[in-house]
């Protein structure tokens, strides 16, 4: 038989870091979100809209996407933007925004948080904070989110490898925060059909190198609307612990990715379709927290 | 609202050539592969040997995935290999083994070609010829596939762009061959967790381009056996018409590609579970042909 | 000290297949065509239009290459085009405008082939024969050139990683034909602001790892006609035997490849510039060959 | 004539941000460190090891390279690591050094600042700021370079496009930090025998669309010290306005990189190789600056 030519840390699992490595700690984590638990055999659904654009915006969202049973409401109020002169985010008012509309659906909020400065304040209104693809390696940061004791979602970097991935990982739960949930959202390659290449075999080799949970972004992961359900609805069937997706109550005017968010018809529909891939796969779609935070 | 950063064709389909487009013809082409129809509501399972090495490791793999429910059989008499010191195959002898366990099991056969001086020879035996990765901007061989009539297996090159991979199936449409299948095997990238890095999101863009049928191959596309299953009900779920996968009596002594194929008894479990994902996305895995050839 | 992230074949070479390696024959070849030599200190460049598309293109752009010291003529008869629908070359009317521009002006003459049935004619005609990047794994094909004995120009496939470009000459080797140069054409990559990324590292890593010369070809390798002389001087200085690049009498007519192609002047105006960089690195740019064939 | 397949920006610059515009600002701009000029016909380089190890380690490479012909100093304190476990940098005690053997040598300090927090205490020491691959879209980040005033040093993300990397530097000129210089430093390919793909393309590409200066990085564009004097070769034959390269008295022992650190001697050796080629493109290496600072 002939050598395999993948990497040896899929098969051999050597360079991964002992921290983040399931042979350190072979049962799956669970990240608890203020109720909400991420990495057992539910899965759990992230919606919201892209940016916090206003309170109709965010409040109108938020309760529709709750109404069809997402479990976490997500809202950007720093956003990372290519351009200097695109929309930046609400800032501290956005955050004040979120930390309401949680209060009132009991719906627990993950937003992103950008700067080593800024994390204290936002952990203080959000349940869970968020560290983007494009700050995957600020180093800094990760050490914050380690010592913040917030649970983190940490997105993979849109050219990370599997390894480096979970060196950042390892950053933080060096710093004494194990509450981190990774989030495949999508890789660069030569490919420009879509605005990235979604890889959802990173589902399986993380769940075999890691006993953190793993979740899915086909929004940021395609970049077009059409395309978030069906890719949805693969990376349930391929074993994501959970979903986070961009819907926004009018798409067309939105301040930032409306191309690539769902409506909030679009959600609901979709929503149906997961629970019967869910249980294809011998999962369910959590059901929605009726208590109030 | 922002502008798309995508690349037109998916959206506007402007720079797709006229005969695979959707826009010329908008049904549904189905292949018709000796009885057995892809392209329409069922899902089709093609498996077997990477390549035929004996007679008893080719009809004893058949005979399996038959009766694991397999509609046709795959395996390669001709085998393009990086080193020219690998085995390179059976050749024609190959061939003849291909077609006795055909009118033994009634399975088509699919087989690649990669000369042009074989395709005729290759059409003899074979219901479906295939086009492999490393050959789909072989021009000269597209033309022959476009003239001989028998359905062809266009496998997408691993560093082909959809625009050029549709292109590389007009030239097969523009020779007069119309019965076409497109299949998704894993791209290029960085990552080296996985042999290529399976692009399943190539699977809706496909089938909003163009009428023909499309299906995955979760072997090449992952190179890692344990990950073949998880990848295939993925590329169920998200839409695809069938999948194609490496099968082997006893991988561990295959002589080619041992580390991608699937024991029998994987197989037969992966069919089970395939099933299910078929019903929850309204299509079904279709029920195994019967009668003999 | 760290472990040096790299692939061990730059550093130990180990998976290096043995007929192209320095280890087996550490002393650089050097490839005779018809009287030109590549692979010496002598620096070589072949220049000409990417298709023959008539008699006065052909020989008033052959004419003036030669006179600012091109070695070699290029020009294609068969296309390998994306599109069925690009012009395709002119097939072996193309040939004999070649063979008799040769005898003219006494320049040695390279050109394309695709079709394993066409090697044979194409070798009566050329004094080098091409096999292009899309082809650089089509092993019937690279069979055929190293059975037919002329020199053989290998392109690099745009995806092939170093090792497979090694396997895929030591086919043409093995075959027993030594007469094989190598040649980066750049690669494809996320990046959209030139057609493909130069990738000049591959000269210094391809002369330590095999014997054969190794060339560059700036003209596909960016895509863009103003990126030519830089990037050929880089390629002089990086340590390449040679370059091979796209000129033609009047680019904006042209019927293939008119953005990246010099104009006359502009080829007469690099050949003055690199004759200073190769000197620079002790080298010289060879002079022009003056009797006839 | 086809129609020309790279994006538009190269040839039309109509994405290409203001600020950075060459067609706002048609003249070079020429960034000062501390008397040393950038972005002229002069070619500068910067050199010195990865991290501040040691006074000594600092010191006898400091001494030496500037005795070779460097310019300006680089040096390490604050280190981004991929695994938590590496030698993170010896922090604000590495800057004093710096800024001791700064003012023995006379040479001006360029080092990496992390963390937005951090910025005021760096450019106290450093006469220039430099922002590395991994935070070249760290908006926050930025923009404390754009407010501080020192020149910055920006470097290519590892998979930034041409696009994204202007519309980083824009975020520093935009807030007022018009001394910006763009650093190629090798993309992330598909390839794996070089730690990166340099793509000395992209310095043709920048020059025309921005007026900033533009060097190059071959020590980490290759990640292996051998390579390291072929790259520098072709980045001055390409037009890069300076180097910048790893250097360390005993690479053997680096704590850091020393795969790809140059010995004394090499760097010696190599800054004469450079000069002639500076020459050879009617260039020259700016003599080293001889008064203290």
């Amino acid at each position: 038989m002939e050598t395999n030519p993948c990497n040896k840390s899929v098969n051999g699992g050597s360079t991964i870091p002992s921290r983040v490595s399931r042979k350190t700690k072979p049962t799956d984590t669970i990240v608890n979100i203020n109720g909400v638990k991420v990495g057992g055999s539910e899965i759990v659904v992230i919606a919201g809209p892209c940016a916090v654009e206003s309170r109709e915006q965010l409040f109108e969202t938020a309760r529709s996407v709750r109404k069809s049973g997402a479990h976490i409401l997500r809202g950007g109020a720093f956003k990372p933007r290519s351009s200097p002169y695109s929309f930046q985010g609400m800032g501290e008012e956005g955050l004040k925004l979120l930390y309401e509309i949680r209060k009132e659906t009991g719906m627990p909020v993950v937003t992103e948080v950008m700067d080593t400065r800024q994390v204290e304040m936002v952990a203080q209104y959000a349940d869970m904070i968020q560290i983007g693809s494009r700050n995957m390696q600020n180093y800094p940061l990760l050490k914050e989110a380690g010592i913040c004791r917030k649970p983190v979602l940490l997105k993979r970097g849109m050219m990370a490898t599997i390894d480096e991935y979970l060196m950042a990982a390892e950053y933080v739960l060096s710093h004494g925060n194990e509450q981190v949930i990774l989030c495949e959202r999508g890789i660069r390659t030569f490919e420009t059909s879509t605005r990235n290449t979604l890889d959802l075999s990173a589902v399986p080799v993380l769940k075999r190198l890691t006993h953190l949970p793993v979740i899915v972004d086909p929004s940021h992961g395609t970049g077009v609307r059409w395309m978030v359900p069906p890719m949805a609805k693969a990376a349930v069937a391929v074993g994501a612990d959970g979903l986070i997706m961009e819907v926004h109550y009018n798409p067309e005017s939105a301040l930032c990715d409306g191309y690539q968010s769902l409506s909030l018809e679009e959600f609901d529909s979709l929503m149906c379709d997961l629970r019967k891939i869910a249980q294809a796969v011998g999962r369910e779609i959590l059901a929605p927290k009726t208590t109030a935070i």
